[in-house]
């Protein structure tokens, strides 16, 4: 519904810097990107959108990412009361259903916690805009702003064509964006349990922290090591920094795929090879119920452990001193295949579509269902099949994995007679 | 160690039609990939080899499609009776292990079915060589033994630097050797079972016969169906083809990423589309114990049925009013992940090692993988490293699988203790 109310603002000739519709396709294509927080653009915002255009399109993100990082942290928790169990976001009494206060809770946690990161990163931004780059305190507010939102919101969506590429190697600018970004991208219950436990009220983490927290800084590490080393001395990206630049720009390029979207080198000029790394990172996405997209770093780590017990021969998953629910596999196994059904399927359809390359194809796929969106630059010449095809993706993946995995979790039930077992030969 | 062999004999000045040895690695490449019944090949066969090394290269395929039929039939065997279930390959009586006798059996009629396969093809393609081309007889019976044994070998060793290009729109070559491959590719049990209820010795197909035929066919519908619509009017494939030739052809290439590794278009040539649609057939590959590679048409099946009862609620599959066990479900989601972790990393080393596009490398890392042996054209322009990386892939994607399978099977022991459970979000 926020898509349409937005498509329809964005459709208004005011919301375009010409006075001119945008066209329903366009407006439609944006609106999506926005409430999905997924940040792919046909139209450059800052030179297309009047300022009421990019206004609409601020409020857009920040409605998407708070709708997103609530309605997600409530379906855990419906989840979790149904199953008996505790998932520590409110403090009410444990019951097997959410009451309204506890909806309230919740939504006043995640209020707070935007609006403070928000703020922070905003501050932070402004005072860099207005000192380091001559900008007017007005226009650098405006800025600080808007990057900031949608920095937390993992949105993506920036005032430069080149998104973040002119501050490539200001650590002032891009330390406070990718603390913004990984701070959404942890997803609520991880940010709550970090609170509570600065606070001194817990006093040992929950697997989902655990794993979080882990599989997180492991992808990172992956990512930053990766990009940095694979393009370390390609002329058209790292190749003529310095040291130091070499290193904040791969840095910033090995954390954005989770889910962030921004970039500070050209995505179309990177090696094949940092390209698939790249699809992998954001296929994975970040943590569950936050901003970010993709499969969520549990449901890849359950995948890994599942594999890791069925290699050792041991009939159930482990992981650090707990059992890992066999319905809880079923679905990780179940979101991860339907994804690569789903990203398969649109590569498939983009490629018969249109003459760009896998590569250039697989990347657009990939960041639009895992709503990052980086591009290598083909997203505007797409053909508007093309592009509906894409809104349909990314709006997928946005609820897509939540609304699945939460259904499943809720659905499971017993049969009533069990039929003789088979083995077919696999391998 | 039919690899070392044949790589020695490979190695050989006498092998090669120049007097020359052709050098390790090539002799390595092309031993495994014979052995492997892969097909990949850096040096043209006919043009490069000489009769005895043309020879040395049937003998190896000879070999690894027996050995590999052999090998993957007794696993199976073993598996079931260790799990205390009937898997008809035998007469003998059920035994927790596989006497002597048995293995006896086994080979027996694995040979059996060999010979007379490829036999009755030989006798097809000779008649038709020679009458149709003008060949004398003596080439003509060589031709139809080196094809027939490739054919029904799922090898894709041929003796045209073009595949069976030349044949493209001649039925009588097609129509053989699809059928080889097709019996070839769908495996020693389901084969035992045909014969079994043709002679009326049964009532009921087992469970893995279903599957694999179903999954078998429905997999060559979409092939055969997809290529054809994609290529249809492309002017480097299809396009000049009449329409008979056309449904020939499409036929064909639908068929061979079964994983035969025939052709008889030009594959650098086709749609990035078809590339891709390949991509998918090849790696999910043929039969289980057969001379097809791949993950196998039953573990792809198995995936999707898990996905069908997870999505329905349901806490157990059944498929055809029988139960799977739990243990094979996990199994089939270990072979497949670990085998599209092993094609990621070769595909991603393979881009960073060369300056080829993503679709011609991953075509290139499934194919191996897969042991299909299609083919854009890069092989033979891939470094040195490379190829011997492609060299362990080949072997990784010829044996992984099925020792994976069995290997899980036998290792599945009972925890002593069980941990508190614990159910990170996923989603
Ligand atoms: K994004
Ligand atoms: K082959």
């Amino acid at each position: 519904m926020a898509v349409v109310v937005g498509a329809a603002l964005l459709a208004l000739p005011v919301a375009t810097e010409s006075g001119e519709s945008a066209g329903l396709v366009t407006a439609l294509f944006t609106a999506t990107s926005a409430v999905c927080v997924t940040g792919l653009v046909v139209v450059d915002t800052e030179s297309h959108w009047s300022a009421f255009g990019e206004v609409v399109v601020l409020g857009l993100i920040q409605a998407g990412g708070l709708g997103i990082m609530t309605l997600a942290s409530l379906l855990g928790l419906l989840v979790a009361r149904r199953m008996g169990l505790r998932l520590q976001l409110t403090a009410q009494a444990e019951t097997k259903t959410i009451g309204l206060g506890e909806v309230r809770a919740v939504v006043r946690r995640v209020l707070a916690i935007s609006a403070v990161v928000e703020l922070l990163t905003a501050v932070v931004l402004t005072t860099r805009f207005a000192t380091g780059y001559d900008m007017p305190w007005g226009r650098a507010v405006y800025e600080g702003v808007f990057h900031a939102i949608s920095a937390f919101n993992n949105a993506g969506f920036a005032l430069y064509a080149t998104s973040l590429t002119p501050f490539a190697t200001d650590p002032w600018v891009n330390v406070p964006v990718m603390l913004a970004l990984i701070t959404g991208g942890l997803g609520f219950p991880v940010l709550f349990e970090i609170g509570r436990r600065l606070r001194g009220r817990t006093r040992r983490w929950s697997l989902h922290a655990r794993i979080t927290l882990t599989t997180y800084a492991a992808l990172v590490v992956v990512g930053v090591v990766g990009i940095t080393v694979i393009e370390w001395s390609n002329p058209d990206t790292l190749g003529p920094l310095g040291v130091g630049g070499k290193l904040l720009v791969g840095a910033f390029q090995g954390v954005t795929p989770r889910t962030a979207g921004f970039n500070t080198v050209d995505i179309g000029q990177l090696n094949s090879g940092s390209l698939l790394l790249t699809d992998f990172l954001m296929f994975i996405g970040g943590g569950s119920a936050g901003t970010a997209g993709g499969i969520k770093v549990t449901t890849f780590a359950l995948l890994a452990f599942v594999i890791y017990t069925e290699v050792r021969g041991e009939p159930s998953v482990h992981v650090a001193g707990r059992r890992i629910a066999a319905d809880v596999q079923r679905q990780a196994v179940t979101i991860a295949l339907l994804a690569v059904g789903a990203v398969a399927a649109a590569t498939l359809t983009l490629l018969l579509m249109t003459d760009f390359t896998l590569d250039a194809v697989l990347f657009e796929a990939v960041s639009a269902f895992a709503t990052v969106g980086l591009s290598t630059g083909i997203t505007a010449s797409i053909p508007p099949a093309g592009q509906l095809l894409l809104v349909g993706l990314m709006f997928l993946g946005r609820v897509g994995p939540i609304t699945l995995a939460a259904a499943l979790a809720l659905r499971e039930r017993a049969r009533r007679y069990e039929l003789p077992e088979e083995r077919p030969i696999v391998g």
